[in-house]
């Protein structure tokens, strides 16, 4: 990885595990609808046996960081990848799916220990996702992991809060940070999700005013963070602590805060919504690659937009545009 | 059409019939490779039953300025189109086609003569497309189908040079431009094919003159346009022509001139080449778009580019992005 690359990705590699269910579904797996669940080794096999029985479950090389790499990578910016798999067939998989997407990743997988984690993502009729997590072994992640010639060769690092759930890996992720500040680098974070913020509220927080450039959250993990129920309240307490900050808000859209400017960003398309895993992550992949060719933060969360309504109009985390019903049959 | 709209399309009003290809089909049935040839009626139904003995052509409610102005609509923009179509089926699958992609189409249809005009593409290995045209009601267009409250209704109108091909059609191409000036609005042209320059140089050139406040074209187009073999000569002539100038480049990417500045854009991604058929009318629409939400050139031109190469990853024109394999077998 000597040759330079404009985005690098650190995260828990995991594959996801994709599969439309019913609501009662949900209900009768015990699946908490719309949130994240850490879950065990035993688990994770019962419900994709379940997800099998279901129909053809999809499988992408994923976790959020990657799937916001691998959505860089398409966008014709030159990106890496950092994260843990085991060296096991579903980790031979993870590693191939990367690099045919243009991604690089080098990470040595780990040996005789836990399998490579997988996400089981239960999408219900109205698009909304319900994730359960086997970490396995992108939680070995450790300081180890983080090789300073690689970070040195990013112009930005895109580090994914998951990762503050284990403390080995949170200690790699802080080494990542100093590394690429020492070399005048630039360092975005993602919040990840609402009970991340909520276990780790502390540690977010001095990671933002110290390390932080770029910070992407979602609404709620937003006012997770200051703890306020008031989104004005939580946009003044952000603008003292870090200098750009990207907000996505639903259907609202998004609104990037540049210092003391706040740019607000519509939602880019009229598409249906199917499902809407992995909007967030390419919304910071239009971003990051927006501004890495030298959009203004506008223009920037315009392509957030654009990339986060596109992966929003069909199942799973990645660019997949269809044609919508125009393709219709060739004779009169 | 009384609601605003951003950018209204203006061109052949045709359905794309797209089949893969063996170089021998071209040479078999006289087709000329990489060129836009016009046929009749009795030569399109005779390559359409060839398409459908190959496999099964996809038909796609096409034209240049169609295409385009459908992927506007994908990016989250409002728009519109003005073109002729037959009140056949496949008339109708073509209203049908622009409605469901949200773009505003209400041009009345010819009644009792030509058919719904179709272009046969013909795709061969190397990803070069040969297209067959036959223009049938499409060029029954004439200037009483110019409205003058549609016009004036977009902030920008979008001109597919093709239109040049007839006379009445291209009598009320020059209306709607003058409308649209008068009116204070946006005029912007695709030249649309090297041929189509070859046979109407001068009209281009003085619509380019007098109207014209963007203008989009290939290398070879702008090169014919000025009848010269030297890029350099061609560009400086363009400059005394028109404020703003788009031209692709194929692997070289593209040019913005604005006034005296030049903004180069490199393609957007490493992805395989299937299909180049409407890279062109793809990055015209993520220009205009990006011009739309505020974006400068340079933006727009990054937008327009990342458009192109989602579209010649795969057969058609229209965005389409596949995963390139990283779906996978989920089960171990």
């Amino acid at each position: 990885m000597s040759e330079k690359i404009d985005v690098l990705g650190i995260g828990n590699a995991i594959m996801d595990v994709i599969s439309p269910v019913s609501d009662a579904f949900l209900s009768d797996n015990d699946i908490e609808k719309g949130g994240m669940t850490l879950i065990d080794e035993a688990r994770a096999l019962d419900l994709n046996q379940k997800f099998s029985n279901i129909g053809s479950p999809q499988e992408i090389a994923g976790g959020s960081a990657a799937n916001t790499i691998v959505g860089i990578s398409q966008l014709g910016v030159r990106s890496a990848y950092v994260g843990k798999v085991a060296n096991d067939k579903t980790g031979n998989r993870f590693a191939a799916g990367l690099k045919e997407a243009g991604v690089k990743y080098a990470t040595k997988p780990l040996v005789g220990q836990d399998a490579t984690a997988r996400c089981l993502i239960a999408v219900t009729p109205d698009g909304e996702r319900s994730m359960n997590t086997f970490l396995g072994a992108s939680v070995k992640f450790a300081p180890g992991d983080i090789i300073k010639s690689q970070i040195e060769a990013a112009r930005i690092i895109y580090l994914e809060g998951y990762l503050f759930d284990q403390e080995p890996a949170k200690r790699a992720f802080v080494k990542a940070s100093e590394i690429a500040q020492a070399a005048g680098k630039t360092v975005s974070l993602t919040l990840s999700d609402l009970f991340c913020v909520d276990r780790h509220r502390e540690s977010f927080k001095h990671l933002i005013n110290h390390h932080v450039d770029i910070l992407f959250a979602n609404e709620a993990e937003l006012l997770s963070l200051y703890e306020t129920d008031n989104f004005d309240a939580a946009i003044k307490a952000l603008r003292k602590d870090c200098k750009i900050a990207c907000v996505t808000r639903s259907e609202k859209g998004s609104v990037i805060i540049e210092g003391n400017d706040m740019h607000t960003i519509s939602v880019a398309s009229a598409r249906s919504v199917t499902d809407t895993t992995g909007a967030g992550d390419q919304y910071a992949a239009g971003v990051l690659a927006g501004h890495v060719q030298g959009m203004d933060w506008k223009s920037a969360g315009y392509l957030g937009s654009i990339c986060a309504a596109e992966v929003i109009s069909h199942y799973g985390a990645r660019p997949e545009t269809s044609i919508h019903g125009l393709i219709v049959s060739a004779t009169d």
